[in-house]
């Protein structure tokens, strides 16, 4: 199926046609606008729609106007059919020689341009999807009750977390600082952070509007789930475990998350939708659907250069149509650049688990990296990096980008 | 120190000069722009600034520009000093005989214009700091605990909620569908909500803009705190109690939550400043200030025009001020247009609860409106309003307006 683009890359790529991920760039001095990913290349994408009026003429969407800006949110107000337009008229553009003089000269190299922000995040959400990881944190967090909590398999727990506060991949991570008190403790403590972690999730990019008082159901999900992002959702398990009895996560959260510059559409991801592993109890018809599904996605986390854990996507228990169909079941609307996240991917194995709480379980097995240092949880100057892929349509990878951040001293 | 205003106010009108809540409006067939209230009109302040650049010329803010946009946040990003000056350019040009004619085509009456949402909702937090509702809250919801958890007088419990659903008074509300599962039921139950309730709290809007990593103190906290509204944290209790544990509150608020049209500059209700009830134990370094105060103010709660409960927020157990420092001290940044809520405000007494929760103790109790018939939670076409209001200065009242709503059916 695979097309070749007249650009210069291996067939297998992991930025290659079949990918074409968004996100939004600046070149040097210049001013930010939706870019597309090409190989190490990024496609100011609006500016070759501009010039031709190529799409948006008549009555197709107008891709110039809405990659002209400096978030994606414009271009996913659009919606469904118009993402499918957009993405048909890139993989033409990048591949009939036709257009190769008129398009070559917007292709920016990577390492010029820098990188932005993706979406202005309208609201932020985050599920908790994953039974092995709800599992081993109900252990670590509430050794005296039953791991999962009663409503777990009827429903997708989640929470709101602090829109302002997502950053793009890249962005230092100051340290937070807080209360915390243990048991041991007999009044709370005061300061910096001292068990940081990381979560690795997989981040859903929501297009499209909906009415205050209208559901989105999971056979109508697909038309708002644009993309996927890689998430890391950086927690304070200190802060967390002394605050979020009764109303949940706030500060131990909300100091932070970082999402991925490039935005995979789901479209590139048709062929990774598989089963979900199976849900038993079988849940509320609003949850069914024809086939609430799971994606073949492989993550990996590298602290300081070292792989410590490889999440496999596939066997997250909700499907992220159901998450959104639960998220609008009591009538909330959705807006253009809302960003849910999967909550940490955790697989069966102990190397699979997506936050440094369970693979070092609560800190008492610490990890090793390639240094010979140990980490329970995260040291200042310590750099994460979470990357993902899935198999490519014909072989190879198909890159879902990264996500970085390095800790700084509290300050 | 009242001055008189040009208008033909009573002295103790409760929106008179002292009072000169902001809003958005649009007159018939206009624009939204920013309105300032006085009397039963509302003041196009924009176009008044920008007939002469009355404020604005030379290194002033620029209110016209910022006035004439469809939400408060452009003003709110001016910043405190900003705000000062054009609070005493408005109080100059409406008492002022000189600018009376200037002014006076810019008045339009209230009935002649409909109200918006004042704000871009950034990010939505809803505190917890009534220690009457948690310990109410926590009796009912956790009978077999103590009250308020532990760590509730260490710092003010807090959670995001959705931005996007909030909505301005008058905006009808649909009754939220979801799961609920009590102990009796064997399998949670799909349905309209049974238990849809309300929340009379006090919202504080947030203007200026901090980075993420930096830090509002206490005392720093006041010039971020533009002003107050009064606001309906409607809840679905039943939805609510079968998800909130552990991630805390989701479907069971995220359908709807009703802000005032209106909001009174801190500036105007400096008088109304008094001392917190008393912290004891002292709270940590970070939340004490040199004076974290409360507010003397008054809130009504209204079901089909009967008075149900009149909560008095002089009693809250945490300062705005220290809600605004905790919200921070990890490190997350503001933005102009974050709203955040004080919690449920409910009193020492019966009569001054405010939530249905409360005042019927879980349904148990049941209250009676004036037409005879009563009460455990909100049934559909009820219509419920809160007010408030401070005294005035110089006698009098201070009105807070008015949030309302009425409810729908689901569907």
């Amino acid at each position: 199926m695979t097309t070749n683009t007249w650009l210069d890359l291996p067939a297998d790529h992991p930025f290659g046609i079949d990918n074409l991920p968004y996100g939004v760039f600046s070149p040097a001095g210049g001013a930010r606008r939706v870019g597309v990913r090409i190989g190490d290349r990024v496609l100011d994408a609006g500016a070759v729609a501009a010039i031709g009026r190529a799409v948006g003429v008549g009555d197709g969407p107008d891709l110039a106007t809405a990659w002209q800006t400096p978030s994606l949110n414009a271009f996913l107000e659009l919606g469904r059919d118009a993402w499918s337009v957009a993405r048909a008229w890139l993989i033409e553009i990048l591949t009939d020689q036709v257009h190769r003089a008129g398009v070559e000269p917007h292709l920016h190299e990577l390492a010029d341009v820098s990188l932005h922000l993706p979406i202005d995040v309208a609201d932020y959400v985050d599920f908790y999807a994953s039974e092995q990881h709800a599992t081993n944190v109900g252990s670590i967090f509430r050794p005296d009750s039953a791991a999962l909590t009663p409503n777990w398999k009827h429903l997708p727990i989640g929470y709101h977390g602090r829109a302002g506060t997502v950053v793009v991949s890249g962005t230092e991570i100051t340290r937070p600082v807080g209360q915390r008190k243990t048991p041991k403790d007999s009044e709370p403590v005061f300061g910096p952070s001292i068990r940081l972690d990381i979560e690795a999730e997989l981040g859903f990019i929501v297009g499209g509007r909906t009415e205050i008082g209208s559901r989105v159901s999971v056979d109508e999900a697909d038309d708002h789930l644009f993309g996927v992002a890689l998430f890391n959702d950086w927690s304070a398990r200190d802060i967390q475990a002394w605050e979020y009895v009764p109303l949940g996560p706030f500060l131990g959260k909300s100091f932070a998350s970082s999402l991925s510059a490039w935005i995979t559409p789901l479209e590139a991801l048709e062929h990774t939708k598989v089963d979900l592993p199976g849900q038993d109890p079988q849940p509320l018809p609003y949850l069914r659907g024809e086939r609430p599904y799971g994606l073949n996605l492989h993550l990996e986390v590298a602290i300081n250069g070292t792989t410590v854990s490889r999440p496999p996507y596939c066997g997250m228990y909700w499907s992220p149509t159901q998450m959104l169909a639960h998220l609008t079941v009591n009538g909330a609307s959705l807006r253009s650049g809302d960003l849910f996240a999967s909550g940490t991917v955790s697989g069966d194995e102990p190397g699979q688990r997506g936050s440094l709480l369970e693979l070092t379980w609560s800190g008492k097995t610490p990890i090793t990296l390639a240094d010979g240092t140990t980490r329970s949880f995260l040291q200042d100057g310590d750099t994460v990096t979470i990357t993902g892929y899935a198999a490519g349509r014909d072989g190879g990878r198909l890159a879902l980008g990264e996500v970085s951040g390095t800790i700084l001293a509290a300050h």
